[in-house]
């Protein structure tokens, strides 16, 4: 009998085309005219399950796309694993920022990953991540080291708001029963200082229309008499934050959980470095709101971010032209114990309460989801603690993530159970950005440490 | 002998179908895509004067697009008049809002224009007003009722910033010598109610840039942390107008000719029905600066519009990302007399000046013209009163426009000559937006009433 390790330097080769060959397909879920890459990625990933292992696999229809379900039970004594990840990823666009294109992997060498990081959209968001459990069954299977029962749900809808996933959890209690949930699909602080994400931001996303004239106008003879949808909305978004760049919507942060002075100096000590922070990003400042250092703003306060802004004439040259219409997506990032769907109504009624006589405004809410926080005094959470330990030589550090992954509240709240967020990626990866990567070293360590997260979890479960 | 009415009504179609081939030929100069059907529309129009008598033509070759020149002098001694008109026109998108093809012309009637109206793009702006100098001048030599010289000057870059025109004027002063300029690239009140254009705004058309990070990051590790670029362009934009309305650019109103008590007085009185300006564009409710009119805030007011703004992510769906950078082409419509260097100078230093630290700013100037005010006591606006008078049985009321013609300005400094705008279209004749048309009714009454401006001005200039 071998140990992880030894099978992964063994089939290293095989693991790395394997996760290659998923990159090359455009399961890009907001944009329909993928949606036969999607569909097609929803079957290779289930084949993959069975190859891997599952002795039960199974396509699941939904109103949405299909969500993959793969199971092995070796003993319903035993305790069972929950792995949730996704198949879908984001759209590459700006296509013209990637260096390669996004769906064509392959493996450079960066400062960070010296040993060479697949560079494709999803690379680590998430096929990478979702990959590295798929291979870690198949080396438990293989080698009799599968300690307990393990059930995996690769949803197709999470970078579009997992609104097929939601109903579909609340359908199938039984089916996904189970002691924890393991996902990986956050980051770690640094290829050598693992860290367990304990706490989630939770998400509102909506997307406002401003109409101000029936036709685009003439700039000359109607300007300075008509209300400029662009300049409207321009003047609604800025209000959205006052001097101190505080978000304005009354009632927004009434039921955010602030910080405890431990709490903070807590998460002052993590390891951060401004000045590197910057220069990652090429900015010479950072920005938020007063009071809050940039860890906290970035995880533990609530954020308003416009994610998209058109209307008028966006072409080549000058069109000098009031435009109909001005749209924006914006999305706010929610702290526990905000609710998004209260959040989201707050957010619509004074969107529509600043409009000016002259404008009308639609605001339509795309998806949303809760934040959540993870316990560290469980044995899910130790297990992981251990298992990082063992392949790292280091106590993984607990850290906030200023991410959202929606369905993990619904998780605790439908299925009963914790979930732990084991991720292997970095925050320079990219993901949701032209040039995602996943560093081959971090693939092949989440694949060596998962075996020992299920091997100390049953371990202390019994 | 026979008058124009007679000689229109026998050629009637023929005008038509001469104008409706023109409007088939898409010179949009504004997308290089188009660069071959702007160069095909010169040649078109030199033709077109050639077989209306111009007894010599030129297509004048430019940095940019060529101006198509032509001449009938019959005798030195006789005054000349100047047509000035532009064979480009503005690009036709939002394509889907046309309810037919932008470069297939049809007639349809609509209530304000019983008699029809032609739809297309430039079907008013200016292939339209342009053409019935050409159909006038027709007229005039079939029917030896020339009385004076005339020269054309049709240019193809006045949609984005007649930059190859200014080159032109300069060097031909001998060439373009005049004693007044005509040019019919403006409106009239209503199709019942003539007016001449008696003074028009400048223009400076910027375009901005804000870049944040060097690449576009996933709001929910970034969010709050980060300025991003879309949320502080729409701040930047918002803070160019105060609460009044008024423009916040320090100096932007320093040389803002005021008008005068009685001036306002003379503007209150000419016909307009605001619930009918709001019903035909479908607002509840007009918006400016505090303390004006809508027909002061249109026409003698400076203002700055936002005609185009784009950033982030605009595709179907949701993507949660802090776009790298963000974009606005924004223009200013000046009055006299602001400088429209200065203006864009004012501009640019200011909005570089309120960047705040995280971002970085480019502004980069497009073109721009200065405004321009004609007097109404010499013997060019009196020709072309008396003109109107004889074919539409009443005095045209004299009217400041909120459109620029930039180049006007650049004729009187550089030809030493005044401009007369004989305008025949209507507001409502959407030039700039999808279905531009252009009224049937309106077009033959043009090329009915020019020929009695050269009637009347030459002998007036005896």
């Amino acid at each position: 009998m071998q140990g992880p390790k030894a099978y992964i330097e063994q089939n290293k080769d095989r693991f790395l085309n394997e996760l290659m060959d998923l990159l090359k397909i455009p399961s890009i879920s907001a944009d329909s005219a993928f949606s036969h890459d999607v569909l097609h990625m929803a079957e290779t990933v289930e084949s993959a399950l069975k190859e891997a292992g599952c002795t039960q696999t199974e396509i699941c229809e939904t109103e949405g796309y299909p969500i993959v379900y793969g199971e092995r039970t070796i003993d319903p004594s035993l305790p069972t694993v929950l792995v949730y990840g996704h198949y879908d990823v984001q759209p590459p666009d700006p296509l013209n920022l990637w260096t390669s294109p996004p769906f064509e992997p392959v493996i450079k060498k960066t400062p960070l990953h010296p040993g060479g990081a697949i560079y494709a959209r999803g690379a680590c968001d998430d096929k990478g991540q979702m990959y590295m459990h798929v291979k870690a069954l198949e080396y438990m299977v293989k080698n009799n080291k599968l300690p307990c029962n393990v059930k995996f749900m690769i949803e197709g809808e999470e970078e579009v708001g997992s609104n097929s996933l939601v109903t579909f959890v609340k359908e199938h209690k039984e089916k996904l029963a189970n002691d924890i949930i393991l996902i990986s699909d956050t980051g770690m602080i640094a290829r050598d200082v693992p860290s367990i994400t304990t706490g989630l931001r939770g998400l509102s996303y909506v997307e406002v229309e401003v109409t101000g004239p029936n036709r685009d106008l003439h700039s000359g003879l109607y300007g300075g008499a008509v209300a400029n949808p662009i300049n409207i909305l321009a003047k609604m978004i800025a209000s959205l934050h006052d001097g101190n760049n505080r978000i304005t919507i009354p009632g927004f942060y009434d039921k955010v959980q602030e910080l405890s002075k431990e709490e903070r100096e807590a998460m002052a000590k993590a390891p951060f470095d401004l000045k590197a922070y910057q220069d990652e990003i090429g900015i010479e400042s950072v920005y938020g709101e007063k009071g809050y250092t940039t860890n906290e703003r970035n995880s533990v306060r609530p954020t308003l971010d416009v994610n998209g802004i058109w209307g008028g004439y966006t072409g080549e040259g000058a069109k000098t032209v009031i435009p109909s219409k001005a749209h924006a997506k914006i999305s706010m990032r929610l702290v526990p114990h905000q609710d998004w769907h209260e959040i989201t109504e707050l957010f619509s009624s004074h969107f529509r309460s600043i409009a000016p006589k002259g404008v009308t405004v639609k605001v339509t809410p795309h998806h949303g989801g809760q934040g959540y926080v993870t316990p560290i005094d469980f044995a899910g959470y130790k297990a992981a603690e251990k298992a990082y330990e063992k392949t790292f030589g280091k106590i993984p550090i607990p850290q906030r993530s200023g991410g959202s992954i929606p369905i993990v509240a619904l998780f605790e709240q439908e299925l009963k159970s914790k979930t732990i967020l084991m991720g292997f990626g970095l925050d320079s990866d990219a993901i949701h950005s032209p040039n995602e990567h996943f560093g081959v070293e971090n693939y092949l360590k989440g694949i060596e440490t998962i075996p020992y997260f299920y091997q100390y979890f049953t371990e202390m479960s019994k």
